[in-house]
């Protein structure tokens, strides 16, 4: 197996395997018992989820431990009353055009031909009644890492000039960083953001469970309502080896980061040289800020899905625009927001490395996209 | 240790642990990618739903795949309008509580002093606004088991004389049945219910992961919005390891239900008799319809909390009232509910047996509980 798909799923670390383990048959008790077990499990629990905030610059009580990305996504939307305005990218995951359109009106930024958010349009329709701006730190489609801090800083003036203008609207900023937690630094306070979205499952981490960041102000709504666990913001019984595995996870992740970065830099350039003469290749996302391990590219006149079948066959696994939704058949939204064509969005390849990956087996499956290609292209012409 | 406290918590089953193992690091692909193996771990899954749904008389299809319970339980609510009249019992988990509330009204139907539901009260309060009623299989604090199928039926003819009367108000029925899962048989046809929560953590499955049945004509709302996962009712990349561990667990409890009721009624009975002659002890809860797994019993005089401090000095664990709530020093309403004064809620412990007990480790735990009754009691006299 060649699996080029890392920003879809990732396995589970040996490391995070082993942090989960003892908590599975023998430090199972609930954490909201009375008796010593369950209060030392109580402790380890908190202190797993201090070493997870503290990875993004944060404290554990400002974490929210939830089921994934999609339900954090969820619990910051909870800010948006039906009255609300809100601005978001046109990069953005399902889960955030979703929620984004349950208040008033929602905006959405433009974004220039690499993916990457257009400031000046961002500017433009940040107005006095944008209530929740939400924009990820990278496309799950593209790669391209937004310009979060930049966003902050348009978003700080804007408080700023409704305090002095004695507006009372609040304005809250959240980001969702499921793809690009692992592969580049996030801080929260460098980003300037209040809200955090945050996954164990794309960093190999357990799946079924993520964090959302809260800053101190930011009044959150609990979506579910029970025993009062996290703060009372989202109730049921803690899910103890999840985080324990989580916490394992993104320690794992955040003290490789800075070499898994130049070894996926270098097999993402080595890939991209063994792909460059494929017939009319255009390679997708911007090529400064894209994450390190993406490489996104359309094959104009060819059917992407043919070739992943194609493909699958040889067990090369990579995927079409973003494997995140279960409604199949729907045009990409970033691809069409920057600007392809029909026949560029059906050519279009996602290739995601990750730890599966070495320069062994990415040469290997350069080797078969090109037959795949080339294979496709001769039935093409048959048929022609 | 000698573990009494398995409504609260269960270690993981050996044979759960093993169907989530392959998951974990090898078949770890987000079941909603384009490749084969993806496809592949996809048919895996939702065989897995139709495995846990035909446990409890459903079809895979009816079954949403959640968090856990509490989030079930919210998902349930989610029919209930903020103009909707709601009904529930007296003895509900925090969550069903907290959810009751938000509709416009809600009713409480009183329980009699065994916490079995008054049916006169409940067919009393049971008006043509009742829109949702939610009454749990076996309250977690006493393990009675609730008449459900008689409730299912009083529910009917309600629906019955609304459809002859031309009244358009739906009318719902939620069972959560966390607590009674794998102590007793549970199909949906044979409750009569339309929604109805399940739990993988209570069943010595994985933490984490529950379920909601849903009946085919229930217009459920989802409540996490995102990729469209669960037929869109709950959105989020599927948990596979924990739901193939889920469906290991609830057919081997399924498998082995008489034999473990008959051993966990006759453990119970023998740690009732060796707890008979506590001074001024009451057993609590239906003689005939508690779970034979609960032994709640209150002590009148004594505080359940130093007692539960001193036999976790032995290793000994049991709760007080219901280990759910992250909230402590909250009155248990469930043992208000049936008349308890101060001085016997005060004095109650809840005792809840499972796979960690055999005879001879609740003979012990029998002997370490005389041996604190009696040291708290020489410690009061000493006092006065």
């Amino acid at each position: 197996m060649i699996y080029l798909d890392h920003a879809a799923a990732t396995p589970l670390a040996e490391s995070a395997r082993r942090a989960m383990t003892p908590y599975l048959a023998e430090k199972f008790f609930n954490p909201s018992a009375a008796y010593l077990p369950a209060a030392e499990l109580r402790r380890e629990y908190e202190a797993a989820k201090e070493r997870i905030a503290h990875v993004i610059g944060a404290k554990g009580a400002d974490l929210v431990i939830t089921s994934g990305a999609t339900e954090s996504i969820n619990l910051a939307f909870s800010l948006v009353s039906s009255s609300a305005e809100t601005l978001i990218s046109a990069v953005e995951h399902p889960a955030v055009r979703a929620n984004a359109q349950r208040g008033a009106k929602c905006q959405i930024v433009q974004v220039d031909a690499n993916g990457r958010i257009d400031l000046a349009d961002f500017q433009a329709k940040l107005n006095k009644n944008t209530q929740f701006v939400s924009v990820c730190l990278a496309s799950s489609e593209l790669g391209t890492v937004q310009p979060i801090s930049d966003i902050a800083r348009l978003i700080h003036a804007e408080r700023q000039r409704r305090a002095l203008a004695g507006e009372a609207t609040p304005l809250y900023f959240h980001c969702d960083a499921s793809q690009g937690l692992g592969l580049m630094e996030v801080k929260v306070a460098r980003l300037g953001v209040d809200l955090l979205t945050i996954n164990a499952a794309k960093i190999y981490g357990p799946k079924g469970v993520g964090a959302l960041y809260v800053a101190h102000r930011v009044p959150l709504r609990p979506q579910v309502l029970g025993g009062g666990q996290e703060m009372g913001l989202r109730s049921g019984t803690e899910n103890v080896p999840a985080v324990m595995a989580f916490a394992a996870a993104i320690e794992e992740a955040a003290k490789h980061v800075s070499s898994e970065q130049r070894r996926l830099r270098q097999l993402k350039q080595q890939l991209h040289q063994d792909l460059a003469d494929l017939p009319n290749v255009r390679f997708l996302g911007h090529p400064k800020t894209q994450l390190p391990n993406y490489l996104v590219l359309s094959l104009p006149g060819f059917d992407a899905e043919r070739l992943i079948f194609a493909l699958e066959a040889q067990e090369v696994y990579l995927a079409t625009g973003s494997a995140c939704s279960a409604n199949k058949g729907i045009k990409s939204p970033a691809l069409e927001a920057i600007g392809l064509n029909d026949a560029e969005i059906a050519g279009s390849l996602r290739i995601t490395l990750g730890k599966l990956n070495d320069s062994s087996n990415l040469a290997e499956a350069a080797k078969l996209i090109h037959a795949a290609v080339r294979a496709e292209q001769q039935r093409m012409q048959g048929q022609g």
